[in-house]
């Protein structure tokens, strides 16, 4: 049995990864931290794990849970990671850090759109968690950059037709909506359920740190500059990203050959269930699980294709693609614990 | 490998009893049946199924049906289930039937709150499936009738008390609260998002066919004749029911006292959770699940006792419980491929 | 025009407040204040008022604000408004007091569910705001306690029966229902999107501090002790609260009978609309108005009555109610500015 | 006092209305019509109006309603209105349409989206009525096309820009969002709670009815031709519509030019809020209102921009609307009876 532990357990990210890791049989969590509930089972914090998970809430000691775990789920805020991730690794640690402070490969990007860097000799290492293109990498890796949520839906949704060169690289528009998740546990003005329920707004516009990542991310799969619009917007449900993508193609392609394109991108990849033509994605219809639903049309009188992807941003916007590569970097089966079939309704 | 259809699969308990049945290790789904999409496969029907079950929908023939199938779960509206449920039976199948049909011991009741029925005589062989009642009758049971889902919520709330006659029994009031999926699928103005969305109203006051079934166990239990007030409320969730009970205690206990009653009550039960003192069930913590967490404060300065229960109307409340009792008849663990972690948030 | 000021304007009853005032014919807002966000425009704390109030929010600075105001309405926190409230009344304000502050008439009672109090001296003048029941002292009146939402949806409810004595004092039981707007826009956890929706619970169970006020009130009406069960509970809505009273009848009545008397009890309440026979409220049909619906049910079953109300929290639970005091208070048309007609969907 | 009737008063556009026009005090309601509801009171129907209206559902009959009705306003489906449109026109009466039978310009494209049309000889005299373009012609007009929900929401956001030739007329991307009282209230499985809670998903790709008014009324103020991607979307709320627009500059503009021109654009209108620097618009914010607030961005880094706009589809969007347009063709004040204050939360 791998031991692990969970390095920030009392977020939403936290309780999504003891939801997954309780059921999965190759693994034993030997450790949970929560600086605010230090000293109190984590089945209290979460009642939904009574039964499940009976450990105690410690502080973040690397020197006592290095010794304890083999592979560390760091579920922390940007910053706060990248304090403890060297310290893991050089206890010997495999880690999968959930925050962005490994995700950007440029230190001045990082700088420009988060803060100083403190390790950013880790930048190579790192291995950027998405296995639908990291698979490889991912089987040797000691830390992983587990990826963000808006960036998982997006590159997903995109990468079949970069790769072929088939969309213009400069017309990229994306469209996201997130669930109130998305914005953590943190006790804050704008999640309050009277805020955000019966409400719907755009945020960040221009200026969210989810770009840079997804234009890292494309421009590796495009092989040329990638500059894109990317506006994420707040829904009011608990989960679920819904990104709507639109691209000018470069060809003339129907709808149906857009869809084989990705039906054979994605034949091997568990996760990813391409819609049939005609159906499109619902976040409904994944909620729960770790699977990136993708839909699109091709849109002949504009010469544009609008890809429609869902994810649940808890999922595999988190703790489960997190756990995929963990299955991945420890060679377990990559579906090892994540085999939920969708809650509807 | 046990062969099961699903007959009636295309409401919420239809597609629930498919959601859990994909992952029971011991069962193999042999058919699932939907008059009205006749045809279709399933997984069209409901997206979220795609990549588990490829079935295509059948009619409803019992003939064609219980020549492949062990087991059949009757997923139909009252009156609808006693029409196929006796055919089945004379088939050589087991059968749990999720309608209302066969939970009444008398006749004249089941009339007087449904319509004639045409099986009467299978009454007294059908087992109520309330596991934490009958599993013994359940064991050797040939049909089971599945218990509705308020009742399975204010049964479990109230045994405890009424079995150890510590409640007067002429003092009970259960004030109950469901989503929206405990009215089914069926396309009517009441279930549209808009006329429930943001609202709330009690309903069926004092006339809800779930009364007379309330009454028939509690009087079982009480040993004597129970009428209670039943207010059903609709509460804007896709799922759950909260049942808040209240009743004269007979002898003076404190919450402590009960709540140690009501542990020991359930010791063996394992989708029972008995909440410890100064917390309360919320519908969040089991939503997906077969679990029952209950939570008591006993209120000396009026001398009652408030019992707060929460299920999943569609899990404990329908396709859980069905399973849990399949289960219990072919003497499988009682808990298999029910082993779900609640989803929280 | 009748200055008046709104301190404690940056809540959601301060917002509700001004949404009220700044269409009120009779009054003219002077002064707003909110500690939090001085010196910023109140509609941009409330992109909603954006062309219909460009005050800049101020301290809360007695002095200041006696000089402008005839009249104020503390929108504070309980303990923090009896710091402010004796100073107004002394510098010549009327005041409409939105807190628990002085809705108690015995001291003890008020330090035993609160905290010591400053001003006990001014219990005998506070008049309790409900105008269906003290319209005529609040002719007169200099200060006014403006009730609970929770007692105005109970008290509306109970007191036809009450006075006249139709049921039995010691069987109340009150199952109540609030969205999530009634626990303020102060930021804590269990007030997140992400806590509450598609949730459900009970809280407060036998503690509630509305408890002594519904008591003291229905104490006043029934002209004997009474001591109730009141449970309230939070429902995944911005506003609303419906409350379901259970009470034993004392004498054999129809519902036709009871609605009879109820509609008689308020034939000349404007904002009490009581529904005809087979119709029960709904919050979403009195959503942003100060309507109290009522509908009942006599159950001649178990003799027992239920009545139903419905309220928006924030209005007729607090800010319209206000206003309607304002309205008697200053001799103004009772419904001045309240003739709201509700939003449905 | 102008006499109306409002034909199709049983669904959302129609209570909606009926809302407003309660309030109006330059008319009164002589007559609402049913089919479904004939002979049932509106306030049965709508338990909401209780108190406001009285009157009891009518048949559709033009020659009874049109003897008493100075004004209709035709809330019906498409199809239904152009049978009763042009009678009502020769019988004398004034005429607000709120299906989309007038709206289009051109016969062929209303039959290839449509079906065959009736009375096309209206197209020339009926006037599109988005008073912010139309305003004098609506003056004397006799038939008006109430405009679509989606098309205000992306009109008023593009006409400034379009007017000024600031963006490239072949890059427009709309991104909208509906909340699921856009579908109206027929009974159908796409419109349950269950089926739209906690869901979100796009719908009619590049194939929806709006977008060839869109394009008729872009392309007038382009000045040329406009063939634009339009992605509608459904949202789990009650009311309210985003919508998101892109679109290439053409000139180099800030943020803060940007906003100056929109301020400038709609400086006259009286419900169109341009929103200052760094806020974008919320459906919370503009709730129950006929108000469009506009927010936008300048994206230097891609050269685009960005309009986030918001109404109330049933509002702005429908009935808010034709309220406006009815002032505006009897020579009321534009805002009559439309002074609604926004209801946060």
């Amino acid at each position: 049995m791998l031991k692990v532990a969970v390095v920030g357990a009392s977020g939403y990210t936290g309780v999504e990864l003891l939801r997954i890791l309780v059921g999965h049989p190759e693994i034993e969590i030997c450790c949970v931290t929560s600086r605010q509930h230090e000293g109190l089972p984590i089945n209290q914090v979460f009642p939904s794990l009574s039964g499940f998970c009976e450990l105690v809430c410690e502080p973040l000691d690397v020197g006592s849970i290095s010794k304890r775990a083999d592979l560390v789920f760091t579920a922390l805020p940007h910053k706060t990671a990248m304090e403890v991730v060297p310290d893991f690794l050089a206890a010997g640690c495999k880690v999968v850090d959930l925050s962005a402070d490994y995700r950007l490969k440029d230190q001045a990007v990082y700088e420009r759109w988060y803060q100083a860097h403190s390790s950013p000799e880790l930048f190579d290492e790192a291995v950027y968690g998405l296995p639908e293109l990291y698979a490889d990498q991912l089987r040797s890796a000691r830390l992983v950059a587990n990826p963000g949520c808006y960036p998982t839906s997006v590159i997903l949704g995109l990468a079949p037709l970069l790769e072929k060169q088939l969309i213009d690289p400069r017309s990229l528009i994306v469209d996201s909506k997130s669930g109130v998740s998305g914005a953590g546990r943190g006790v804050k003005l704008g999640s309050l359920f009277c805020e955000t329920n019966e409400g719907f707004k755009a945020y960040g516009i221009a200026s969210h740190r989810h770009t840079p990542e997804i234009e890292q991310e494309l421009t590796g799969l495009a092989k040329c500059d990638i500059r894109l619009n990317f506006t994420p917007h707040l829904l009011p449900v608990n989960r679920g990203i819904l990104s709507t993508c639109y691209a000018d193609l470069l060809e003339d392609k129907s709808t149906e050959e857009l869809i084989k394109l990705f039906q054979q991108r994605y034949a091997n990849e568990p996760f990813v269930r391409v819609m049939p033509g005609g159906q499109l994605p619902n976040i409904a219809y994944i909620r729960g699980t770790n699977f990136c639903d993708i839909g699109l049309v091709s849109d002949q009188y504009t010469g544009r294709v609008i890809v429609v992807t869902a994810i649940d941003n808890l999922v595999k916007g988190a703790a489960g693609q997190a756990v995929q590569n963990m299955n991945i970097m420890c060679d377990f089966n990559e579906t090892l614990g994540l085999g939920i079939v969708p809650t509807f309704p």
